[in-house]
């Protein structure tokens, strides 16, 4: 265990934070707030601890896959212990587990929330809470990485352990110049978004917002009632587009870039998820039908709700805690598969879910034909023995933390579907659940222990369980390798 | 596939519950009741069908895995289907779909009800009722092997398919011997509890019914309060030993018999049974404390509980729907777990459960040491690479199962605690649920769809998942092998 290279990355990110925090503090500065002050402190806090552990770099800089895990899961917890300080300076957040739990909700594109007032924050406050779901969604080391020097040698353990999916490419030979074409593309569409909602009538400020939480599938917004304030079917349209694009595996635009058609329409995983949203929207229409005017309504909300959940981003347009079981219960399923594998979204993952119901279909053929050789493709390409264990490893570990969360939570005794969804909703990053964490509900009535235990379920879940897992793992800190 | 074959046996098999239901038939005439007809009326059905399928034996008569997996499938159908016009005609369940959902769920010894009414029934159709349990439990076609001769190369494929657990051993080298010592113990268990449960005051025929819902792990009772109607302390606490006793893997009553006490003590699967057990059993005993008059009778409720739902039962003492959150997740969550393999009980079982946590450790350790060959093993044995697989498989089909019918079951709109659980409660094969399925509830008021959902879980519970996928795949009978 490199132990001096670890503290050498996240003293280099920490500085990286400091820096960040200047773009709310700027925001701030415009709108005259003093309250960005608390941006300024908490940066000028990170640029010493840079300075002190971020500049020298360890004579032995080689770093492998446990270091790797290892530096990622501190690094999303130490970024949200230092993020969530300008929320209890600013007193816009006075108690610290729930700030925490705030910026964690933002990193790791979450979008549940404590608070019952948002629009009341000050500006500087919402744009770094939306701000955090930009940098979060493509993954604050995958940013590190690009605007920091670090040998590729140590940049693929990194991304490795952050990037979500069961297998993680590099678009180029260069793990440095992938991180660069995944965020260039990444500024692109955010900022094609913005465009398309201010000519919607939105304002610079709310576009910027929602587009940072939409491009992270984050789900934080600025104002009380999400993106139903707005009240418009074409921006409801455009984030319904936008979402659905953030939720699609990266990887596929950079084969677009190339002209690579063939492969993107061929892709197993990206059809899926389209056929899932179409038959989950068609089903959620029909079910909702008697509530709304007409069917180009409850075409509307349900196509709305539909993308936010599967994307995880968690905005809402319609109270859908007030729809019927049926609808909600899809919602939940959806939840569970999230988006695709390189996407910003969260959840199982479309693709995981595509290998998995191969694999089940496979030992059913090799039932019936036991001498017969079988093997699980995908997009052509045989699944190999590895991955395919990674993702049934994976899986199992998801439900049993899931299990365990539900347990703990059960503690402060609110209803079941409360407690699970609660907990299904953040260990996929979605944000709102049913019931009493329904969408025009918040997570501010909890214990500070479920609070933590929230928190927890959303770091696990945007890093995929197995760096959190190594992390209490005793084998990682006991002995020398 | 050997249609003619597969044929033969169910004509065989048929021939069986023909017999079996001279029992019940029996049992009416003793109490003098007129309904007792109606068994014979099926009994003589069944014979006829006997006569004409099962006599001739096909000239090529080796089935293979395929062929146990579809007889195994079928044979629990018919089973049921027959088993349960019983019902209707003596006009105790007029509805046939809610007998045929009663049937099944005695049978695989859910204990899931339609009734809202049980006392009044005739005492030869409660019998009955309670009798489905206790065939069900060991098997129907380990019942059928046992009785009749089927060449010991075409038994273990049958064994293999209705023994549940992830690996099917054999006791001593014919599948036959097999099937007359699991018999020959679970009668003798059996008769043990009938014993003591009519020491502590019982009469005969009360014994004898919850003695069946017993050794089954089934859970039907001849009295609406289910065991809580007794209000006995002894009472309690023999059927909680007993119901503890017939989730334990009857391979190791086997060995104690051999006196290999050693083998019995070290089982992996034993000791986390018992731990999880006496764990769950903590928590609740402390968390509805302010409930009960004192600790010795929230243990007493607690320890009942744990065991009914553990072992997939279903009895109850105590309305546990009015416990605080905390003990009803705890329910559901070893609910989802279930009892021993090789048991009567139901669930993913405790075995899976226990290689599937040791498979994230191995995972875990894979990333710390990526050259070391590591593996799963599970009492001391390596746990093969096709087991492993077929573990991961069953818990994803599972879980793909239970999500499918929580949606369909929303459809009828009750809320989440109620399908969610009620789908649970199904697919373990443990009879109540929580909310709107809690112990004083019953299951009448789904509609039709959703009951015949729940049957289908029931059965896909009982016999783990993979006969029926296998039923459904078009590949099973379209071609010949």
């Amino acid at each position: 265990m490199n132990k001096k290279m670890i503290i050498y990355i996240l003293g280099k990110m920490l500085g990286v934070e400091g820096a960040l925090l200047l773009i709310p503090a700027l925001v701030s500065l415009i709108y005259g707030e003093k309250t960005g002050v608390s941006f300024l402190i908490v940066a000028a806090v990170l640029g010493v601890i840079f300075l002190i552990f971020g500049r020298k770099k360890p004579k032995n800089s080689r770093i492998y896959g446990k270091e790797g895990f290892a530096i990622v899961g501190l690094a999303w917890i130490l970024w949200s212990l230092f993020g969530s300080i300008p929320f209890v300076i600013t007193g816009s957040v006075p108690n610290y587990i729930d700030a925490f739990f705030e910026t964690v909700s933002g990193f790791t594109t979450t979008g549940s929330t404590i608070l019952q007032e948002i629009e009341s924050l000050p500006m500087g406050i919402n744009f770094w809470r939306c701000f955090t779901h930009w940098i979060g969604g493509m993954g604050v080391l995958v940013f590190v990485m690009m605007v920091t020097s670090l040998g590729d040698e140590n940049a693929m353990p990194l991304m490795r352990a952050e990037v979500p999916g069961p297998e993680s490419d590099k678009l180029v030979p260069k793990a440095r110049s992938t991180a660069k074409i995944l965020y260039q593309m990444y500024f692109v569409l955010t900022a094609a978004e913005v465009v398309l909602l201010m000519f919607g009538g939105m304002n610079l400020y709310d576009a910027l917002v929602h587009s940072f939480s939409t491009a992270g599938t984050g789900g934080f917004s600025n104002r009380n009632s999400s993106v139903a304030f707005y009240d418009s079917a074409y921006i409801d349209g455009v984030i319904t587009v936008f979402m659905i694009l953030f939720g699609i595996n990266f990887n596929l635009y950079f084969l677009l870039l190339l002209k690579n058609w063939k492969s993107v329409l061929k892709n197993e995983e990206l059809r899926a998820y389209l056929g899932i949203i179409a038959a989950a929207v068609a089903v959620i229409t029909v079910n909702i039908l008697s509530i709304y005017e007409n069917v180009f309504h409850a075409f509307r909300y349900a196509s709305f709700q539909v993308a936010s959940v599967i994307t995880t981003t968690g905005f809402y347009t319609a109270d859908f805690e007030l729809w019927p079981e049926l609808s909600k219960v899809v919602l939940l399923t959806i939840m569970f598969i999230g988006a695709c594998a390189g996407s910003t979204g969260g959840g199982i993952k479309v693709c995981r879910f595509v290998i998995l119901c191969k694999s089940i279909r496979q030992e059913i053929r090799k039932i019936l034909h036991p001498n017969v050789v079988t093997m699980v493709k995908i997009n052509g390409k045989k699944v190999s023995n590895d991955t395919m264990r990674g993702i049934n490893t994976f899986f199992a570990a998801y439900i049993f933390i899931l299990v365990m969360s539900v347990l703990i939570v059960s503690v402060d005794n609110f209803d079941f579907a409360t407690s699970f969804s609660g907990v299904l909703t953040t260990i996929n990053n979605v944000g709102p659940g049913i019931s009493k964490v329904g969408p025009v509900e918040n997570f501010h009535m909890f214990s500070p222990l479920s609070k933590l235990v929230f928190c927890f379920d959303m770091l696990v879940g945007r890093l995929e369980i197995f760096p959190y897992l190594l992390l209490l793992s005793p084998d990682l800190w006991r002995r020398r390798f």
